[in-house]
Formats: structure tokens, C-alpha cells, sequence
């Protein structure tokens, strides 16, 4: 029995623990939940010679001649392409965009690389292409680069969409997950796990009553009108793979702070409650394409929320929690019955591919 | 017969021609040739809104907070994973390096975007990742952001990577195809055809008596090295899929110059030479990795191409031919025999998935 930490090693390439001992690539790698993180963590860390920040933050921020810049990748495998009020195109745009904007940033230039499958048909592209123009020019983003790679059929799923983008941060505007305090309020902008359950009805063709379509949105302009009422917010952060639940707890992670959630506070809209139920979900695991939380001083929460309940991305706006001297690096959640849960993060992921 | 600009109709999706009225995507649209550029200038350009040079240089280049970027991404694709003298790896790291110094720029902040195949083994990944930071410590460039997606067994090739970065163009340089003139010389870094070769040894098996290994290497070093001579270089470009070909027939129409090669002069390799011969290739198509072709003013060329062959990744750069007042648009070349052939852009691809 050896004593020192224990490294997995595969055919000569060793890496630390814990990786699961599974010797192969599963699908939870992907779901951006304790796998996703140990995989970054314990593999491209070290081989990359990163900080051990990296992958805290949605985007990188650095200066660059001068200027102070949020820069950020996202690659998008969504199955199917098109879904209720958008498409792989709009989520390309908007993702990349957002994750630029939870810095403070205005995203202003993207990159994008497709990975398109022999055989597809040029209309499917042609709409993908169209989808992707129509958001940046509603985000007031460019489209400034792009490759194209084609790949043998059976080695793809028609297209695959890689996007990046650069953004300019505003002077005195200091916004990443290491940030939040405790006393900060937790505000989250609207209705959660829309996105998620759009994609989820169509692919299982589900019927809900109603047809519950993407939230898919560029959130710099509410971000902008939050700036505008002070500089001083801690956090935010777009709830995207594995929801609201994984966000707050890298976030409670990095800060090292507790987060408590008011569980009847969430903004569930019933019929994302109901297909939860139906398909043995929570919404607080479920991913969402057009919402943000901030984490924000005390004094300035109650300034902000009415700046965001004032946006059109931000009417249903609502505090859901805090950040408090407990259970640090913990997220737990009041129930509607007066107890408490833990608030962990999943392993892989629910709902695979769904962004 | 209808007397308007024709245009094709897919399924309600509707684009300007050529596309060459094929309805889907066959592997040439990868290539990096004709068909690569029909896709850029008749689907993505009109789509997204962008201008009409948009795919013309290696990178995108606009000023943000004051300082001047080139921006740029690419995906990779390669089969194998692993090849002589370096990996897909080595190749997302040097290719984006490359595509952002092509501006003048010191490449300094990479993104990559995975999308890894279920039931991929972890060592392979591990290995790539080990030569990714390899590659991006020998560059100066730092990985500062990234994203993993995983897509299901028969979805993917193992591991797809795609890069993109940033860099900051210093003042005074301006180096983009349109700037290619009457009477520039045109210098080539090294030998050509190696990287291409040496995948197509080890993807078919072939044995060509000696190891062919890739050239992969970041070229911002040898740059430097120019741009201390004169900051009034022209054009550079690394000249990958589609190979010196494709390269300076894209400046040729960039710039509305003749180029004229003198075909003796091509550094190309006797190994390459060899089995370009045995697989029925053109060196001058065939793709490189660690190369570039610089467009420089007569006066200054002397000077640079001494500053080249002193620097370790130009020790062998040689003057290949001029730009001149005819043919514009179009490549020449001087054969070996003293006769005159046109050099034009493949219609797809000889070699698939090279980089």
C-alpha cells in the first residue's frame, strides 16, 4: 500500500486523482457538474499549468495593451438543432455572450468554428447560419472569424458550433465568483428551468399543455442597466448546465461562503414544475439560457432589483437567498416545510446535450 | 428562364449561388479550397451580416479599449490523434498561434473548446491536454479558458479541439493580404509539404524510407524576428489546408496582384517530393503547420530574409517569386522546363481532415 497521493495511470499518462477510476470519457464529463470539474480540476489544470482558479469564472479576464478584457469559449452540441423559440445558431450567440457579460463585460466580437458532418444538408446550416447573424446583430455582437471543418458521416451530428468572444470591462468594475460575501443577496432574473424543459419536450415529444419554449437571450443589456446603478456588484453568473443549483455551489466554492436558499422563493413557472415532476427532475438542476444571478452588496440590493424588475429581461427578477457565516462552501436550501436540504452538485448531469 | 442573380431555394432556406447546387455538405467543404470559400462568401457572409473581406485573412483585427487585437479561432480534426513529431495537440495550440501572429500579433491568451466522444479513453485525452500546455509553454501563449462538451459513442472521432485566441498587434504594423504589392517579394520560411506528408505516412501506413514529421511549431518567434527589421511587412501567412496553392491565390485576389512563382525554387523536401510522386500529389497543395510565406517590399526583402535564415525557424527560407502587374488575381508559375503554368485553387480538398 503505497502512502503518498494516489495517481491514476493510464498507458503512461498519469494524472492525480480522483477522475472516478473509470478509464474512459462518459457522457457526465460533459454535464458540468463534479465530473465536468474534476476532469478540469485534475487533468486540464495540471497538464495546461493553469491557476487553480481556472474554470471558476464564465469568461477569463486580463489586460491587453491597456485594456481590460473578458474573454470566453463555449462549445454547442444541442440535440435537436431547432427547439421551441430557438435554435444551436441562437444559443451559440447568445451563451458565448453571456458568459462574457457575467464579467461586466460588453461582448463585442465572436469567433465561431463548425464541425459539420458529411451529409447534412446545406439548408440545415444555412438556418443555423441565419439564427447565429439574427442574435449578434440583436446582442450587438460582430461575427469577426470563423473555421470550418467537415468530418466523415457517422463521425458527427450534422453540425457542432464552437463559439468564442472578447468583451471590454468597464474601469472599477470587479465581478467573479471569488467575490461574494457574506450578507450579499441573491438575486435571480427571472423564471428557472425553462431552457432545459424546452428541449426535453421536444425531444421526447412530450406534451405539456402548453409549449414551453427556450429562454435563450443575450442578458448584457440587463447587466448594463444593473452597472448603471452601481459598480459594486460581487457575482454574477448564467445558470446553464446542471442550473442554478451548480452555479451557486461553485460560487459558494470559490468564495467560501454559505449560500441559503429559500426554496419557495424560486421562480418556477408551473408548467416547467409540472414536466419536472413528470420526468423525475428538479428545476434547480435544469438549464437555463437566459437568466443570470447576482450576488449583491446589502445596501444595493433592493436598487438593483428594481433596475432589473425595470428591464425587459428582468420583470420577474427575485432575491432567492443569501450569503451567510455558515455551512461555508455549502449551498442549503429552506424548504417550503420549514427544514433544511443540502443543495448538492450532481455528479454528470440530467439531461445530457442539451446545450 | 428566369434573367435575376440565381438563387438556390433549400427547404425554405434560400442562398445566392454558386454552392455548386449541391444540397448537402461533402468533405471538400472542409478543405480549405473553392468550395471552403463558396461557404464563407455565399452561406456565412450574408448570413452574418459581415463584410466582404471576412474570411480573407488569417485573423480578425479591431481596436478595443484602445489596444489593436487580432482575434482568431480554428478547429481541429486530425486523424490520427497522434502523428510524427506531434498530435492534434501540438496543432490546436501552434495553428491559432500562428493564425494570430500572421497580423504582427504576439499570440498571448488561447480558449479551446473539446467535444469528446463518449467512451474516449481518459489517457488519451490526458496526453493531448500534456501536449497542448507543452505546446502553449513553448509559445509564450496561456490556456485561460475552455469547455468540454461530451456527445455520444458514434457522434464524434475521440476528441475534436477547437482554439481560439488573442494578441496584440504592435504600432505600426499592418499586415493583412490586401496589402500585398507590385513588386514584393515573396518569400517562403522552409521546406513545404511536410506536415501533410507526414500524416498521410503514418494514416495510409506508407513507408517512404525515412521519418516524415509534422512542422508543427508556433512561427510568432520568427516574426519577432522580421518585424525588428521593418515594420513594413506586407502579408504573412501560414499556408495549412490547401498549402502555398491556396495561400497566395487567396492574396492574389485579395490584393488584385499577379503572383509569379518560379517553381525551381520551391524548398520542397526529396521525401516529400517522393511521395507526393507515389500518391499522385502537388507539393504546393499540400498543407503545412510550421511555415510561412511573407509578401515584403524589394528593398527591405534582403534585409528580412537574412533575419529569417538566422532565426532557427527560418533557416532555409528562400525567395519564391514576385508580385507583378499581370495576371492579377492569379497565381503563375515558371516551370523547371521555362514554360508557364497556372496555379489554381483546388475545388476541394486532396487530403482530408489534416489538421
Amino acid at each position: 500500500m503505497a502512502e503518498s497521493t494516489p495517481v491514476l495511470d493510464f498507458d503512461g499518462w498519469s494524472c492525480p486523482v480522483p477522475l472516478r477510476d473509470s478509464p474512459t470519457i462518459v457522457m457526465g464529463h460533459g454535464g458540468g457538474g463534479q465530473l465536468s470539474a474534476e476532469l478540469v480540476q485534475h487533468l486540464f489544470v495540471p497538464a495546461f499549468g493553469s491557476q487553480g482558479d481556472a474554470g471558476t469564472a464564465d469568461s477569463a479576464v486580463f489586460e491587453l495593451g491597456g485594456a481590460r478584457l473578458a474573454f470566453s469559449t463555449d462549445t454547442f452540441v444541442v440535440r435537436p438543432l431547432f427547439f421551441p423559440g430557438g435554435s444551436i445558431g441562437d444559443l451559440a450567440v447568445n451563451g458565448t455572450a453571456n458568459d462574457i457579460a457575467m464579467s461586466g463585460a460588453m461582448p463585442s466580437h465572436l469567433s465561431c468554428g463548425f464541425i459539420l458532418e458529411e451529409g447534412t444538408e446545406l439548408s440545415v446550416l444555412g438556418r443555423i447560419a441565419e439564427d447565429m447573424g439574427a442574435a449578434a446583430r440583436r446582442a450587438g455582437v460582430a461575427i469577426v472569424t470563423g473555421d470550418t471543418k467537415v468530418v466523415d458521416a457517422g463521425h458527427g451530428d450534422q453540425v457542432y458550433v464552437n463559439t468564442a468572444g472578447v468583451g471590454l470591462i468597464p474601469d472599477g468594475v470587479d465581478i467573479r465568483p471569488q467575490r461574494a460575501a457574506v450578507g450579499d443577496v441573491i438575486i435571480v432574473s427571472g423564471a428557472i428551468g425553462v431552457h432545459g424543459i424546452a428541449i426535453m419536450s421536444v425531444r421526447e415529444g412530450l406534451e405539456f399543455g402548453t409549449e414551453i419554449r427556450t429562454d435563450t437571450a443575450c442578458l448584457y443589456p440587463l447587466v448594463a442597466a444593473m452597472l448603471a446603478v452601481t459598480a459594486d456588484i460581487h457575482v454574477l453568473r448564467d445558470p446553464t448546465r446542471g442550473g442554478v443549483a451548480t452555479s451557486l455551489n461553485e460560487i459558494a466554492s470559490a468564495a467560501r461562503v454559505g449560500v441559503r436558499l429559500t426554496e419557495k422563493a424560486l421562480p418556477v413557472p408551473p408548467e416547467v414544475r409540472n414536466a419536472c415532476a413528470l420526468l423525475g427532475l428538479d428545476p434547480l438542476y435544469v438549464a437555463n439560457e437566459g437568466k443570470l444571478l447576482a450576488f449583491v452588496p446589502r445596501e444595493q440590493a433592493e436598487a438593483v432589483l428594481a433596475a432589473m424588475r425595470a428591464h425587459p429581461l428582468g420583470e420577474q427578477a427575485t432575491v432567492i437567498g443569501e450569503c451567510v457565516d455558515e455551512h461555508r462552501a455549502m449551498v442549503v436550501a429552506t424548504t417550503t416545510f420549514g427544514g433544511t436540504r443540502v443543495v448538492d452538485v450532481p455528479i454528470g448531469e440530467q439531461l445530457p446535450r442539451i446545450c
